[in-house]
């Protein structure tokens, strides 16, 4: 790795994704002053990071769709808890982002990946119309709701979805996922004996797939698009706050059923 | 460090607090087995941690005081931050206590390090008294609150500010720190031409102060109260969720002025 | 609660720990001022947060005793990351203490709930002791660690264990789950054919059952634990940072097996 | 808002940011369904998020030219943190993300504020370039670095830094800010008797700055780029643990000059 004549780069062997000389950094095999500042896109850049490779056209449609679609849904339980920290604590914006990431968890965002483990498992069944209906059925008599499926507000149909699907045709990467996608979806409306909706983070889960995205990461891409989100919300609390507001409005709120 | 027959033990040389070897913790010193667990209590246990020496049982008094106040004061930011995050992600319940840490920052509880700031000024002149009105006034001229004055409910007085320097004054351990906050008191008053209360967080400031506790990592000593506090509207969060209350309290929240 | 003349105090309906008015502070039907400042240690009133009443002196003695073996035992990763936060934020300690807590997850200090919750399925069980043979011979099938048993460091005993069961034992508090406890290590010694010890966490498991502490909280009182520890390293970070020093091992460090 | 036939929309007036209908979200005034998904890129839909209206081809590509130059630089303390976190707590990949962006503070990438703050400053005064060697003479004699400034392993220059100057060129943004940021690094070097490279933290300054973004919310947009980097690690981490390893190294490390 060292150029005789420089001095020796830092040498990060618990990692491989990047290297550092005076000179350049080099990441996942490229120069980012030769090949990437300026040159590719933050989506390219973050496929880049995380898969290891540049992304084609047709997968960076893709992930864009997925992150812009993703990115913001007004005053969700996590941009209340950043904008409350964010008053608390203005010192610190990382800790405001951060709070509202911790709620980035499994009961909103997590069914991207609930989702995409449906699909794996409905894509390694020899008969996945079969296999789709086993867990539509499954779901049905424990009375748990199919990750990915329904929406308290988007009905009968999530508008999301329909777009993500409409980028994922656009870019000719409909494939696989997709399919096991709407066999869960036939199976979903058959067990219910009603439509359901595929909400967002499911149509994300066979759009990441086709991506070639694995399931275990996903909830990192829901993460960085959140992220953004944050910061904007930061921002409107910085000029507006709204933290008295919401505080005074908890303290008096009465919870369901009690 | 080793001893004969036995296997070497791991050296932390980057820290001086603990070392281990199979049948003991070193902690500051003391055998972890035959000198604490069971003989000390946590108070103790924390201020020998933090500051590398068990506490009189005089520091022990005024620290359990300290630490009892600062732990629950209701649907506070932080706490709903907590529980939102709990409620999204029940998974994980270490960050749902992390983002209500998170909000243990400069605008509530960092008035406990802002008041043992002014305290210390005070107590490096060599007027002490001309000091405090200098404070009191400069503050007032640009319009600041004085850090540790004032509470919007607890008024005309703080009940806890009393209960505080009762328990410095039963341990005999009042001193400098709270003459230079009884001439700080006064020289408030003095400026805004009314009676301004000690809040608790400037009663915590002067009370530290006289147990050896530096101004730097007071904040620490706040955040571990409000840990257990936030522990608690977990487990009550985990019973009757107030999450989605909350959510819809804030959404329809009107924030002031505007 | 309201007092002719004053103004209406917040009434917090989301939560039923803790009201506000002027002149007090009530928790768990608790006053702050009369009952419990100076009145009873972090100890009991962290108990009280949490279960909603008064520990007995019992409860007090054994809850210290596992707060006090959990704070500190090193250079952690939790310990680690909260040096390298406070170190790069310098300016907001409570993302250090934060980034810290966010360490104490399931590989860890988790095995105390993994631990509880075998507890509790022998504990249920109508046969304890062919339970806990079933238990360790599930987990020596599938070869999977159990929860609360084994050490790197601590062997052929942890030392810590027989603090914590000799704590319980002074307290009087010796009941099924110690019991439970004693036929899991029986069974797991006969399982691997050699001694496996009990560890920490193990011991704390069943000593917070004998509490009356559920085991979906249990984690909450690590989590309380190791803040204090996180405390003292932030200070030590304060006056001898590690963090330039841990930073460059860790980017020449080589990796186990790669 | 509500449309005749159906359930009212939830109305959020604590946030201008976004509304949502059963049918589709609107965000700063635009269709989430009908402009945004499969119309604008990642980058994009942030500047709107965050800013209040699209931005122009100019202002993208400076905004991609600084998330990509911040996204990645080896296993800094953040990264470390991050990973730990990680493989201590792999049931919650949020806590790590958060772990690791606590640590994006002050001393790191911090200084991007620093140096858009001695921008602004710059540009407030009648004489700039006077007011630029001002700014030198002042961190000189009290023997503070300049925000912005100076690097330990890219000298004489930082590579990054030519690559977003080149990229703010390229889009023909070049202006007050770039002005300014040479009348600092030209006194900068005057003060330093030699020369001190502009980093990629002061040249993102810049950048941010010409692009309209104002200095209190830049770190929002490092926060983001080093979000998708951490992404990168922890699919990493999950795959090839670093973090015995660096937990071992940590330990062993030797601080400097203790």
């Amino acid at each position: 790795l060292t150029t005789p004549g420089k001095s020796a780069p830092a040498v990060a062997t618990t990692t491989n994704i990047a290297t550092s000389t005076p000179d350049d950094v080099t990441i996942r095999g490229k120069s980012l002053c030769r090949d990437l500042i300026g040159k590719v896109t933050f989506t390219e850049m973050a496929f880049l990071q995380v898969m290891g490779s540049l992304p084609t056209p047709a997968q960076t449609a893709v992930l864009d769709a997925c992150l812009v679609t993703l990115m913001e849904h007004g005053m969700t339980p996590s941009v209340i808890a950043a904008r409350l920290v964010n008053s608390s604590a203005p010192e610190a914006m990382q800790g405001a982002v951060a709070a509202g990431i911790l709620g980035v968890g499994s009961v909103f965002v997590g069914t991207v990946e609930g989702c995409a483990a449906l699909i794996e498992r409905v894509l390694a069944s020899s008969d996945t119309e079969a296999e789709a209906a086993r867990v539509a059925a499954e779901h049905r008599a424990s009375q748990r709701p199919v990750p990915g499926f329904g929406h308290p507000l988007h009905k009968p149909d999530d508008p999301r979805t329909a777009c993500i699907l409409r980028a994922i045709d656009s870019a000719g990467l409909a494939g696989r996922h997709v399919a096991a996608l709407r066999h869960l979806a036939f199976a979903v409306d058959q067990a219910a004996g009603k439509h359901v909706t595929i909400n967002a983070t499911g149509a994300v889960a066979a759009a990441l797939g086709e991506c070639g995205i694995p399931a275990s990461i996903m909830r990192g891409f829901a993460i960085l698009a959140r992220c953004a989100g944050l910061v904007g919300h930061i921002l409107e609390e910085q000029r507006t706050p709204a933290m008295r507001a919401i505080w005074d409005a908890a303290e008096r709120a009465v919870p369901y059923a009690r």
